[in-house]
């Protein structure tokens, strides 16, 4: 992940530019604690293009495109030419005369590779389908790093929905590559994918499955919560079972660690239970506000403005 | 009403607080004789969440956040995660991680107050169903004041509607505070509701209700009018009647004094013909153009910038 | 077409005006080689509505303001108090209080000129139904000139849908103002309708009428390919046949000149296939890029920024 390269995929990034990017973020959120503008985008414009509904992520971009002095260009669904028929390729080939940068969120998986064909300007992934949403796994490893100060030697449970959750796989993947141990918590009918699975064992990182939270909540540093949807079952009965064992609430967290971190990529439903909000171990609303460091971090990079962690100094002056 | 504090309805705010906002927006409306900008918030975002069609308040509250040089979060209801099923606390919550300020309307009642339970940010209420609209009660209150130079000795005729009108109701109780006369105009199916008559009362304030118009509009100084809706009626017939008996035309104000404001929180339909349009005595217009200056008022007290009349000199020299 | 007029149709501007707009793109072309912002409209608001899809038209015109400095007001249809029933003119004068230009799309034949008799700030039509969209033939103008460096001695063809095509019938009008030598190539029963060829005829521009695109190809300096819609047939097999007659590829070039210019108002189809995208005589998209330089010399004439071409000078300062 370069100057005016995309991200469509945690593949685009190694180590050392999630490094650069993890470091970036953390200078906004330094200089954010006494301005609320860092002019390093003055003049560019971020197009958007959300073509599902979505309030964090695109908020969280827009946001960020504004904090450090850029426009926002909105291309929301219903008033694009694309129900006239028109490509994917046009489109980003025709965004790319207006906009200086672009987030594209659309349902159906490699859209945005389609888009990125005639796109001139970079563009970003904000989740193509079932595929991917590399900007939330940058989120969740900045969290993990920021609640626990560390990324390795470290517990991370996942929880619900391990089969259909785009936003786990993605971050299971990219925390595999850092000494850390997974423990994935799951309904039989909801287990992680054998795909998913296979770049786990293939980092060498280790594993254990199971599905009952309360064996393993006292060892977890990082506990992953997703959302159970109802929609995966035939059998309504089964959900309302399933949907009780897998909720958070303060009777589960008693025999968790004092240093525990609750995280959830939200919206969340009945899975936490608001009660444990007040618990210091939430870190999803923390997460929430990540998302803008790291993203304000992505937009800066891939517009070439920091190259590498010595260029963050010059952030200062801004 | 303070900075930090939200404005969810008329109550939270007394006659003192009223003045500033009214002193600021005078001062506004001033400054912006000369300028186009205003740089008082510059590097603040405003998140704008309409769950409802909107145009005036909306474009109002952006309008107003452009010319005072910040930002705009614009939140739609049909891109929003509330369709995933979040809750408005957690909405409210990941809104504060974005935006300085938020201004929401809702078609279901207090559901901004529920949105406020998780945000750290001042929540402008701008309609929430039947319940409350403070903000164009305060326009509505600028525009008493500004067409009449006075907030006292003025007999006020409010026409129509007044059984429903959310619009009519908060601005009734609000003027009620000020030594001012009412006349409640309307069809017997449509008369103000006992609960807002209630706060007349308890201000001690003088009434009288009747269905004719021309009875009375040679002693009125504000004719406050509002729309009759088709809906309320089961016997079209009867809107029909009704629907005339209460249209101003050039003819109503043959009988009016010279110094009449025709007021209206728009948009109008037939009650008020076009005819009227030319007439001097034509005030909703000036009461569109009085809801800029209203709301970047609001939007500088909330957010700190203003603290009280002394604190309008600095304004100049931005 | 002076400052603070509307822009409703191309007869609203001469010769002479046409220049001032092209030679006022031609600079932000230049100026944008080493700027990514003209402050020339700092502290502006232009008011978008579009009540239609659109993703160029909306997007030119909100980067051109972006790029000039200036602010977005969005009012897309769906959250407008028209649903209200309010008139076009008032949405006209509401507007008028919060931007300081508005541009509108609009399906409605003639509803710009009806927002319009309400409207105190310049009106840009960017399409009302099948009459007018006068900035896309400014566009084409501008476009022709570029790419062919000149506006006289050329022979321009217009292929595909010329019966309903609203792009194709504007520019057609407006380029033979110019003494330009016109050929129309469509099925027959989509040939230009009378309106338009009366405009042809009085301009005393030469033209041809022919179903043959091979026939002329190799005389033509400009080929404007519209869009042939498959509503626009009842028999879908005459549909399919007609298609293939006028689609554009690698092989309908063969014959053309080298310094052929193919344009196309976009979103195409299969009118052009992909395989003409690589060819140095596609013109397409630097139309589109065209279409940034354009509207910027637009807004900027119209809010009186420009009035002559001494007054371009002043512009490299900003």
């Amino acid at each position: 992940m370069k100057a005016g390269s995309h991200l469509l995929s945690i593949d685009d990034f190694g180590i050392d530019e999630a490094h650069l990017i993890l470091k970036t973020a953390q200078k906004f959120e330094k200089l954010l604690e006494t301005k609320r503008r860092i002019n390093v985008l003055h003049g560019y414009n971020l197009a958007t293009l959300f073509f599902e509904p979505s309030t964090r992520t695109k908020l969280s971009f827009e946001s960020a495109m504004l904090r450090l002095g850029g426009s926002i260009l909105p291309v929301v669904g219903q008033t694009t030419s694309l129900e006239k028929g028109e490509s994917f390729p046009d489109m980003g080939r025709v965004i790319s005369s207006y906009a200086d940068i672009a987030v594209m969120r659309h349902p159906k998986e490699f859209s945005v590779h389609e888009l990125c064909k005639g796109s001139n300007i970079p563009v970003i992934n904000a989740g193509d389908g079932a595929n991917e949403h590399p900007s939330q796994s940058l989120v969740d490893l900045y969290t993990v790093q920021k609640s626990q100060g560390r990324l390795e030697n470290l517990t991370i449970g996942f929880l619900g929905d391990l089969k259909y959750g785009r936003a786990a796989h993605s971050t299971v993947k990219l925390l595999s590559r850092y000494p850390i141990n997974f423990v994935f918590i799951s309904h039989d009918k909801l287990k992680l994918p054998e795909s998913v699975l296979k770049v786990v064992k293939d980092n060498k990182s280790e594993y254990e499955e199971t599905d009952q939270l309360h064996d393993v909540i006292n060892k977890i540093d990082v506990l992953y919560v997703t959302r159970v949807q109802k929609e995966r079952f035939l059998d309504l009965d089964e959900y309302e079972e399933v949907k009780t064992v897998f909720q958070v609430n303060r009777g589960t967290l008693i025999d968790a660690k004092k240093s525990l971190s609750v995280m959830h990529p939200l919206p969340r439903l009945e899975e936490i239970q608001r009660e444990v909000d007040l618990d210091p171990r939430a870190t999803y609303f923390d997460q929430v506000q990540n998302g803008l460091y790291v993203r304000m971090a992505l937009l800066t990079i891939l517009l070439g403005k920091v190259r590498n962690v010595d260029g963050l100094k010059a952030l200062e002056k801004l």
